[in-house]
């Protein structure tokens, strides 16, 4: 380990849904977590707007400086639903039907009235693009280039992921490990800052928490590397038992 | 209306273990929704990693094209708290302990064991900042220019959004009224896109659902404006209903 490539990936959250507070976003969450176990960072998030100019500028922004770059979000058949448009504005590309999602969407709604306008929407992609399966809903995801455009409803968000894994070239994965105790972050910051100094491949996040009137933490250590990671979690353990704190293995 | 200010506020939500999928953000709807009653839109969103360089990039596009900026998380007592020294470092201003955040958590702790270095670092703030009430647990937020700095636990992100309710200068608020179907969207994407249209202060949101074993969807209309509101919505109630779908006041 060491020099390794890191693969990272960027997530652009599309729908003023988001930004109005009336949705709870659940993609980040998701995205992340799948991520993790193909071995790529999710390294940063956007929320933005159904827009087409703030589409674009952080589609080129991020995809520029990550290995992939994901959308949520705006791939239905209504008028709001424009990333693809976006997405093609960014690329420089034609807006195109794809025969195959075509087909796709004409079989899935053969018993249910039929193809229209609204639903010939969700066989546009960017000229070029490749479709990403859905096994929820028929409308097809769409990959071009390093980018996915995913579904905003998480459930159909998690079938298409479930058809990409696998298939995306990854990095050792992030491995964890997490210790919890009864300890006000405060008493222990000196503790967590010295180990994590100690061990340069690991990184060790707080997590506060109140609980049953008192208040405690969860400690996430985090390397790509096994031996190391095991070495820092041992070393916080003692730390922490020697400021006087029971440890739980796990997290609390 | 339509000459009027439109007031924005972009929010960064720091931390790693929001992009890792450890923890599920409940920051983003929060702060939207509070937001939109102080009558100020929340225009885009970036969750960015603990680290010094992101955070400040993020900080100066951010603070430069909104009215308000917004942060939540890392500036608790530990190591991986680093929020107060990205955003110096964004502003150009030394990070000082400011007296009265240290004599609100030197009282705090007068019962839990004092002050010390952890605990102190929470009285740490850019210079020339104000402080936030933190009502729940002491240690407060900080009030810099246009940037707000905030807690990453979202019940004591609430109470120092509680201490600043009514003090933003705000424009109208952005009004709603929901509206909803068993339509499937793809059936009534026609009538949506057209009776936004022919409303040109109203934008109009399909949110589809798949529930007891069907799907339907809520349309959600926004305008400032309380006339040009009802005239869109109930426009769109007569658009569903001639398409053959009852409509649920409110949603569904």
């Amino acid at each position: 380990m060491g020099n390794e490539k890191i693969y990272t990936a960027a997530l652009i959250v599309i729908g003023d849904e988001i930004l109005s507070g009336r949705t709870q976003d659940k993609n980040i969450a998701q995205v992340a977590s799948w991520l993790n176990i193909q071995g790529i960072r999710l390294a940063e998030v956007r929320v933005v707007a159904d827009d087409m100019d703030h589409i674009a500028e952080a589609v080129n922004i991020l995809r520029a400086r990550n290995d992939y770059l994901f959308t949520t979000g705006g791939i239905g058949p209504t008028h709001d639903d424009i990333t693809v448009d976006a997405i093609s504005q960014a690329l420089g590309v034609d807006v195109v039907i794809h025969p195959a999602a075509r087909a796709i969407l004409e079989k899935y709604y053969v018993d249910k009235g039929g193809i229209n306008e609204g639903r010939l929407r969700m066989a546009r992609v960017p000229e070029g693009a490749e479709l990403i399966e859905n096994r929820m809903s028929g409308a097809p995801g769409i990959k071009i280039e390093n980018l996915f455009l995913m579904a905003g409803v998480p459930h159909i968000t998690a079938g298409m992921l479930d058809a990409l894994t696998g298939t995306l070239e990854g990095g050792a994965p992030l491995l964890s490990a997490t210790l919890g105790a009864w300890a006000p972050e405060s008493e222990i910051a000196k503790e967590l800052r010295e180990t994590e100094k100690a061990y340069e491949g690991c990184v060790i996040g707080s997590y506060p928490f109140f609980r049953k009137g008192t208040v405690g933490a969860n400690f996430v250590v985090r390397s790509t590397d096994v031996d190391e990671l095991e070495n820092c979690r041992v070393a916080l353990k003692a730390a922490l038992e020697k400021a006087g704190y029971d440890v739980t293995e796990g997290g609390i």
